[in-house]
């Protein structure tokens, strides 16, 4: 008998920050513990090596007339700093009442064990299972997945041959409200930097002559958003698409209690783009995002200058059919061109992401050759929340980006059902992260029903 | 016979960095030093407790109808880092060709020791002189002078009654163009941190619905000039005074390579405020300049963050009339006042300093009261300068701020001779500072020459 808890105990145990590599050791331990456990199911493992953490597949295989699930999770979680505001130790599951506690535990040990214990269970009870699995266990999700394209492209003839991607790692509102995600935003992130004068001077004997970076930062920044808040970007919008109905009634079930969101931020006031509500332009428009801003002194007290330059970090968030290709050169252009005499400016690009969404079945706008298994997955998961979490799940876009999932779908065609088993208070990223124990028993309980749904049995 | 390069070596050898505590003994000693050399020149030494490092003042006292002046210089140097970009030891004067390299030898060890000098030969030849002189020699210069004030206004009686400062601690644009300085921008400097949410948010899960503190801060700072250059702060240019003709005139003597100005800073284009040459600029008009700006994540890669604040440094120089308190409130005023709901913003100030005009004997401006001895020290320095350097010197206004000199005018009533003697290729503050010996010889000759002819002789 396959025991969820005492297993995720146990992977929360292993030390498995991909981000630093003083964790080497830990994360090769983690991968061990995966691939015994996976192997234990009956499936057949194989480590791919990848440049820095190997992947972990496993597989049930079976007759091609079967349906085929992909099983996307990752065993590397976030780096545990601030290390003293912990109040366990990260690296030993802790049970408090009726949470798990420890590094790892939202973000996606836990979530990603409901699926495990779902085939556990399924298997157990049903050896002869119709389904074939294909477990995809990354270990390069928080250092942003470099390896699982290539794995993609790679596999793409195997996987490819699969209906559906099933994963756990987005957010629902809360136990009570389930969220499945249909639609993540894309990305594109650059750095500015601007330079002025050879070096810094001094600002007396050259203020008032030099043009200053921080002030050419600052003009360029302010150009990028009118004061309605759209972004001023020649084409910046020429791509985004329009949101269906249905999708603004869920959102409206959603509530938006904009007061209480707002207090949860911590601010007095909301900006979102004007003709949308917050939860509106969070999900349904693309933004310009400054992620961090630099030049001149930043120390104690004074330093009287003119910077020899200033940074920026910008991220666009993108939907509908906008492409980071274009619109990073949008920005970067719209930037380069109010580059005053005086400086130069350089733009480097980061990553990038194109925006994912998928249409469930039955919907106005669903595509017409919609796989069946596909839709048979996303009624199952409906049927499921509704009958084990107590309420119909939402069918939302999250503001997010997962960048995987929309090279998932590039490469290999397939769409991924994401159920939310992480919630607002679980502190993904930060301290004192935790799962919901009854969230973890009604998601393999989900899990398991969306399977055997899947394979028909 | 007093031998003034000998001395300077040694001095320049004594570690005298005020800023770090670390320096503490190298202070003691230097000030040890400075306290014999002048004891040695007949002179009553006293040393004045501050809270820091305390001031050496060192007396020839003599008849009250003898003219008074009062010899200003710092022992302390700035810090030497980057340590490993000095090409010789920076407490270890260092002589190549005709310049002596080492920390303080330009500021302002070597200018200083002109001075200092020129008492020695001069009481040497003439152990009658009738010539009351006080040397002042602080110890906190390149920390803001902060003991400078307060000791003034105890020594304000003694003080009142000499009748002009005479100091170098100014920039000549070349050897072969000495520079008086008669006008000195004012200050004042202010911090203003902008909050938002309570902690950095997630760009994806939060972007496009919070107010980003970096973005309002770039457009807060932007609105903080026009087009032309101007500072868009309502009565900032309330108290800017009108520019005599004759010093237009002495400007367009320095000459004005703009080309070779832009060059020498390093941009390929200039940008002064409407109306004004790049050099008008500096010297007639202030400024709002932006010394740093910081906000969000500033590291290596991407941070998909809404920061939760964001930071500037804002230092204004002052001309004219313009009051550091009501400049400081302007801005202030002008910053609060554009902040957009949804974040707050906190303003923090910090050094002042009232701006200094002081005019030369014989112009169409000259104050009808001005002093006969201050005056006569005026006409002897162009005398002098234009002899042993053979050429005019120019009276100009230098952009850069000495609050100190104000602050005596304020307090004491008296105005100061500042003869520039380094040079824009010394370095100051920075690796490899160095001093002409030969701009040191003759720094002597004319400090010898202006005190005979206050002295009368």
């Amino acid at each position: 008998m396959f025991d969820a808890i005492e297993k995720l105990k146990e992977y929360i145990g292993y030390q498995s920050v991909s981000a630093d590599s003083a964790y080497k050791e830990g994360m090769g331990q983690t991968r061990d513990f995966v691939a015994k456990m996976l192997g234990d199911l009956g499936l057949s493992v194989e480590i791919v090596n990848t440049p820095k953490h190997p992947i972990v597949m496993a597989r049930r295989t079976g007759d091609p007339s079967w349906p085929h699930v992909v099983i996307y999770g990752h065993y590397d979680v976030q780096p545990v700093d601030p290390i003293e505001l912990w109040e366990t130790k990260p690296f030993e599951a802790t049970i408090k009442g009726d949470r798990i506690y420890g590094r790892g535990a939202a973000d996606n040990k836990g979530p990603q064990m409901a699926h495990i214990a779902a085939v556990a269970e399924l298997l157990e009870e049903c050896p002869d299972l119709p389904l074939r699995i294909t477990f995809l266990i990354e270990g390069e999700e928080e250092v942003g997945s470099p390896s699982l394209l290539p794995l993609l492209e790679e596999r793409k003839e195997e996987l490819s041959e699969a209906d559906f991607v099933l994963l756990s790692d987005t957010l629902s509102p809360s136990e009570d409200q389930i969220a499945v995600t249909v639609g993540l935003r894309g990305i594109v992130d650059m750095e500015v930097e601007l330079v002025g004068p050879k070096s810094d001077l001094h600002s007396g004997l050259h203020g008032g002559a030099v043009y200053n970076p921080l002030q050419a930062m600052a003009e360029i920044c302010a150009s990028l958003h009118t004061p309605d808040n759209r972004v001023n970007v020649p084409g910046f919008y020429d791509d985004v698409t329009e949101v269906e109905e249905w999708e603004r009634d869920e959102l409206k079930e959603l509530g938006a209690d904009m007061d209480a969101y707002a207090a949860s931020v911590g601010v007095d006031a909301l900006h979102p783009i004007a003709g949308y509500t917050p939860f509106e332009a969070i999900r349904y428009m693309p933004t310009l995002e400054f992620n961090g801003l630099w030049g001149g002194y930043t120390g104690e007290g004074s330093k009287t200058i003119v910077p020899a330059k200033a940074s920026v970090k910008i991220t666009c968030r993108l939907v509908g059919n906008m492409k980071p290709d274009v619109v990073g050169k949008q920005v970067a252009d719209a930037i380069l061109s109010r580059v005053p005499k005086g400086l130069k400016a350089k733009v480097k690009m980061g990553h990038k992401g194109v925006p994912y969404l998928v249409v469930p079945p039955d919907r106005p706008n669903t595509p017409a050759g919609q796989s069946e298994v596909l839709a048979n997955a996303y009624r199952a998961t409906e049927a499921a929340v509704t009958d084990v979490f107590g309420k119909k799940p939402l069918f939302l876009r999250e503001g997010g980006s997962i960048p995987i999932i929309a090279d998932v779908k590039r490469v290999t065609g397939l769409d991924s059902v994401m159920i939310g088993l992480f919630l607002p208070e679980d502190n993904l990223h930060a301290p004192n992260e935790s799962m919901s124990l009854e969230v973890l028993k009604k998601g393999i309980q989900v899990s398991k029903r969306i399977l055997k749904s899947v394979a028909g049995v």
